[in-house]
């Protein structure tokens, strides 16, 4: 089998060895599809060399087929696509016995913290997988992975259908957020500085604006009739967005935290007072997020392949970073690890 | 009858005249007592006179005695023992039609916007009256209010029997916002830097931490066994409590903002993300924050008499004022305003 590693300062090396056998409760798979993250940009950027300690294999977002089945596992059978949901919790802290396992006090994220999915064979526990259904193809189920973000992400704000919903910022998680609260029929307006990235919203029938050319508070305000928007996601990380998000929301509305903000911004903590806002935090996905996902997909909810701007080989993968690399109308880049033989 | 007015720079003068005849809808109320909030010191101070618009009577934590029906009222009779919840919305705005009247886009609070309290009679709506059962008397009844902000915090952070709640700032809303949370069964923490608030505390059977002298982060963990606190009450108005709520709270943690940040604080937005935070808004009550208040003192849940540090009466509302000032161990001062041959 053939699998990359990142081995530091944007580089990748190929390594060819053997597959890892699955123990119980485990499962081999042969991976298919391997879309990158922005979180998988930052470990290429060096921003996160500590916490990956390359050479390490990273890649999280990904398809599969099971290829071999550990002890003590039933619900599988060599052959089912599947994607991984690249969680490893503890079981045992305060937040996985209060049923929040996704945001284990000693969470291991797949892909970051242990190994991922940029290698041709990746064995996994088999309570990280969802089954794909006969309509949903290996290279949409890639896509599963940043789909379940946005379901997440949506769920924790609870947006409802006609509720006016803002996005603050425009790449491909913000995008798919505006498109899944689009599906559950709310109204939907993003906001992007890049105007490449605009035209994608417009495409799939978004409304959007750019909030250095238009006064945002102004737009949302016409929009919604004095109201505010029901519920805003910040996805941007920046502090405009930060200034903004309070001023466009309604009346308690929901202000759903998405973006990591590596530095503290000023917080118009008087607004949250003052209409009774709600920020709420979202950080990866439960299953039923992953669930949700998939089913969006097979129901024809979103049409994800328009996310997929390139697909490289997996013995070419420099050259899928490269290429992502500070090209904003690169949404999802996906790396074909498909070893035909292996299966 | 006998009228308070404020007449800006920290002084009231005294107005004799006649009470208002109450119109259609309305009640006349000889007021009993009147407490003094926190915002009426900042008026006081002459922080608010923009909104004032001084000469105003002010004040709104009240009790009363219904002296005169306006046409139409039918809830109540001559002598019945109320008290106010002194909000005016507009029943026209999105938030009201939203069924959220008490954060009206519109809202007039009486006593700030409109004529307060600080009178022998105050004529009022109907609607925004509740009466007082008989195990409550008229001094008990003008802490029905600031009692009614504690419960909608409590509310809005979602407390429950058994969880770890700190509160952060040990005025009378945090000591009120740590009663009611401890009679709903959780075990409350205060944080608070002024010796003799946390000595208020701890004679009430609350724990209390000194923030100065203590490394909270550190009392919490070992507290809650690493855990943290499942709700944060924020009522302090300082950054160092902001620097810190995050950090004791529990993954997937409620911060419930009752503190007023007129400086917009750095915030660990990070946090909210990482662990799921909550951060949720809350301003003054619902009628149901009223009725839970109500109940609280007629159970004998909270022994709110402790609260009542002086009784002046109406004709010395200058020395009330003034001897609350920059005095931290006085909680509530009352404002005597019963003129007998009035009712």
């Amino acid at each position: 089998m053939l699998a990359a590693e990142y081995i530091g300062n944007k580089s990748f090396s190929l390594r060819e060895g053997s597959s890892q056998a699955p123990e119980t409760g485990e499962v081999r798979l042969s991976v298919s599809y391997v879309g990158i993250c922005g979180t998988d940009m930052h470990i290429y950027h060096g921003a996160m060399d500590q916490r990956v300690g390359p050479p390490s294999v990273i890649g999280h977002e990904m398809s599969g087929v099971v290829a071999e089945l550990g002890d003590g596992v039933t619900d599988f059978k060599i052959g089912d696509r599947v994607v991984v949901r690249p969680l490893d919790w503890c079981g045992e802290c305060h937040a996985c016995k209060a049923g929040n396992t996704h945001v284990c006090q000693n969470l291991k994220f797949m892909g970051i913290d242990t190994p991922g999915a940029f290698q041709s064979s990746w064995t996994v526990k088999s309570r990280t997988l969802h089954k794909l259904p006969e309509n949903v193809n290996q290279q949409q189920g890639a896509l599963v992975e940043p789909l379940a973000v946005a379901c997440h992400d949506i769920n924790r704000a609870k947006v409802k259908a006609g509720e006016n919903v803002v996005v603050l910022g425009g790449g491909p998680i913000g995008q798919l957020v505006a498109l899944v609260a689009k599906a559950i029929g709310a109204e939907v307006l993003v906001s992007e500085v890049n105007a490449q990235r605009r035209e994608f919203a417009e495409k799939y029938g978004l409304k959007t604006v750019d909030p250095m050319q238009e006064d945002i508070v102004e737009v949302v305000n016409e929009w919604t009739d004095g109201k505010g928007a029901e519920a805003v996601f910040e996805v941007s990380g920046v502090q405009p967005a930060v200034d903004v998000m309070g001023e466009i929301a309604a009346v308690r509305g929901r202000i759903c935290m998405v973006a990591i903000h590596t530095q503290k911004p000023q917080v118009d903590l008087f607004k949250f007072f003052w209409k009774e806002l709600e920020l709420v935090g979202a950080r990866v996905y439960e299953a039923q997020d992953f669930e949700m996902a998939i089913e969006l997909l097979a129901d024809s909810k979103i049409d994800i392949s328009a996310f997929v701007t390139s697909v490289t080989a997996l013995d070419s993968i420099q050259d899928a970073f490269g290429g992502l690399d500070g090209n904003p109308s690169g949404m999802k880049a996906l790396v074909n690890c498909e070893v035909k033989a292996e299966i």
